[in-house]
């Protein structure tokens, strides 16, 4: 079902926030005995993406930590159960038509490729982008993808798979986690590679993985399920990685960068306030002579670098988005196939959850009811170049 | 000079993020040799609290973590240089009348009491609290404070404190970090402090003091400065604490509980609808049978619980804290002395930037400009019942 793209173009619904695990990548995690594997879990032997050691088991039961222990006698799954949405391109078609989503750009979920020996980094990334864009290419006007890098490979294979990826007809920009090469997004050994994405247009879609340490939880952090690290660890994640990324002149450095950050860009539109007042009043950054006066501020990087999704699931968060980024900067999303329904339905609250927010700050017949639109697709469209591909 | 409380009473400007060290809690961490400790720091000779370990020192200068180095050789001095504005209400009192705040709640700045042995714990905090309350009763109508808690020295020393916190003139409320007995604010030992806070309507005003664990700043952290730890650290400890303290329970167990947040609740009123979303989507939590149809929201507890103070230093987190707990519900701030001007001036940017944040969401002419008045002062006067001992 392709989606009527020249009568409806205005009112497109774009998911920017859109996971799926390519076959090629199961079966590569299936090979693999350490962490990140894919194994099969009793008693029904569906298999399980173990993505993160166990930390902070409870005494309460429930795996805190995000990740879950490795027992085969465990009651608890050592990590996800790979449902069929998480590789079956037919079900993420049939949420999108469900869910009256009429694009999707996808992204492989975490680990992604950063756990890959450096010999092996190159000719997987070419397996997965090149698997994945087939895929989207099934559905034409319906799917994008952001590539993934092999960032464990080296400067010269990574910036190869830059500019291949600008060459797949469904490719529209990178997913990263915070980990860059593995010393974080404020790294100088990334400059080049932020430089060949802005030259590229290829934007960053900035996701996280790694969550906080374990202890932050608490004695007790494991009594609460996966809501701290999912609801607090992920956000902090991003919002760290991001902070360090702005400190080290990354935008000074490349002024073109375009990143699409992920959960409502973590903590940083209700914190960029006192970041900055936290710049201009440290007298050690001030004496490093770094306070110069046409220094990039965070505000600057929010309206002009970064862009954020809409994956808040409140007005409260989403008009913030808003208001830090501009509301020609923000992007529907729902982190499907994550936030499942619980009470065996179709309907995905992190759908209509994101969507509602989206119309509790644009109420119909608003003077600014025009937002809605933007934010549901308009933004991503013009921001991925989606409707070009649309008429292909 | 006595604020014109008759007259000015609706329009009382009130600073409740305001700290200060009494003399007698100065001396006794001269005394110690352990952290925290005061001592002498050359060239100078000037007082310096040093109130934490030194981690994650940078590669390119500057002091990462919160602390600072131990050695007498440094440059950088290993904690805070106790300039008099730190321990002189002299000070406090011209700061409050350059800046035209007519009223402060003071509040002990970190680390409070938390450090103490407890054989010493009950009386120390009584030498502390009184001391504070007295230097407040100097000044009629214009201090009051937060009193500080013997946390270490056991149940029975806390509730007396508690009860005698109560019959002195001057207090308001107490202060807290985020460890409470040690174990965070989540351990159910501390329902019996929170009941008693409860029942002598003494709210607890919670404030940062650990940060997080070094190594999420990255290797280069160090190279920002106190950025980092000051503008995410202490937010994002605040946030998992109080996350922490609501997944527990406390405020079904304690429903009368109030809490006055600090740095405007850290970064929980963005990520309120998250973390929501995140309980409901928990399979883990769902299965313990939490999810009763009548548990307390996190919302709930942002409009009945919890206040916050106005010290975000921009109108997009102001406006966010407003909407996530309500206008009746924020409380101007400044973290006095902290963020002292850089310029070798008077003015302290930390007033500026938060008033005018108030200012701009609230336009003077507007229909909602009464909000100004609520968020600086009204809302403290009638929560914390200041103008009852105004006429004393």
């Amino acid at each position: 079902m392709a989606a009527s793209a020249s009568a409806a173009a205005r009112k497109l619904v774009v998911d920017v926030h859109s996971h799926l695990y390519p076959s090629a990548y199961i079966e590569l995690l299936k090979k693999r005995t350490d962490i990140p594997y894919v194994r099969p879990f009793p008693p029904t032997n569906q298999l399980c993406l173990c993505n993160r050691p166990p930390q902070n088991t409870s005494q309460a039961g429930g795996s805190g930590g995000g990740g879950g222990g490795d027992s085969a006698a465990s009651k608890v799954p050592p990590g996800r159960i790979l449902h069929p949405h998480y590789y079956d391109v037919a079900e993420k078609i049939a949420f999108m038509d469900h869910h009256q989503i009429d694009v999707s750009v996808l992204s492989l979920g975490n680990p992604w490729l950063d756990f890959l020996p450096p010999a092996d980094a190159a000719a997987v990334a070419v397996e997965i982008n090149d698997a994945t864009d087939a895929l989207c290419r099934q559905h034409p006007g319906r799917l994008f993808f952001f590539g993934a890098l092999p960032l464990s490979g080296g400067e010269s294979v990574i910036l190869a798979e830059v500019a291949r990826l600008k060459t797949l007809s469904q490719a529209r920009g990178i997913v990263m986690g915070t980990g860059g090469l593995g010393n974080g997004l404020d790294d100088p050994q990334l400059l080049p590679v932020y430089r060949a994405l802005a030259d590229a247009a290829l934007p960053i879609f900035l996701h996280p993985n790694y969550g906080l340490p374990g202890p932050v939880w608490g004695p007790r952090g494991g009594a609460y399920g996966q809501v701290l690290p999912l609801a607090l660890g992920f956000t902090m994640e991003t919002t760290i990685a991001l902070t360090r990324m702005f400190l080290s002149g990354a935008f000074d450095a490349v002024p073109q960068l375009q990143l699409i950050v992920a959960h409502s860009g973590g903590c940083l539109p209700f914190l960029a306030g006192r970041v900055e007042a936290c710049i201009e009043h440290d007298k050690t950054w001030a004496a490093q002579g770094k306070l110069t006066a046409d220094r990039t501020t965070l505000w600057h990087a929010l309206r002009h670098n970064i862009y954020l999704d809409g994956v808040i699931f409140d007005k409260v968060g989403l008009r913030t988005a808003i208001e830090a980024s501009g509301v020609d900067r923000v992007m529907f999303g729902t982190d499907h196939p994550f936030f499942a329904p619980l009470d065996g339905g179709e309907t995905f609250p992190a759908m209509t959850l994101n969507r509602d927010a989206a119309r509790d700050v644009f109420p119909a017949g608003a003077d600014d009811a025009a937002g809605y639109d933007l934010v549901m697709g308009e933004n991503a469209v013009r921001v991925l170049n989606l409707r070009t591909s649309d008429a292909s």
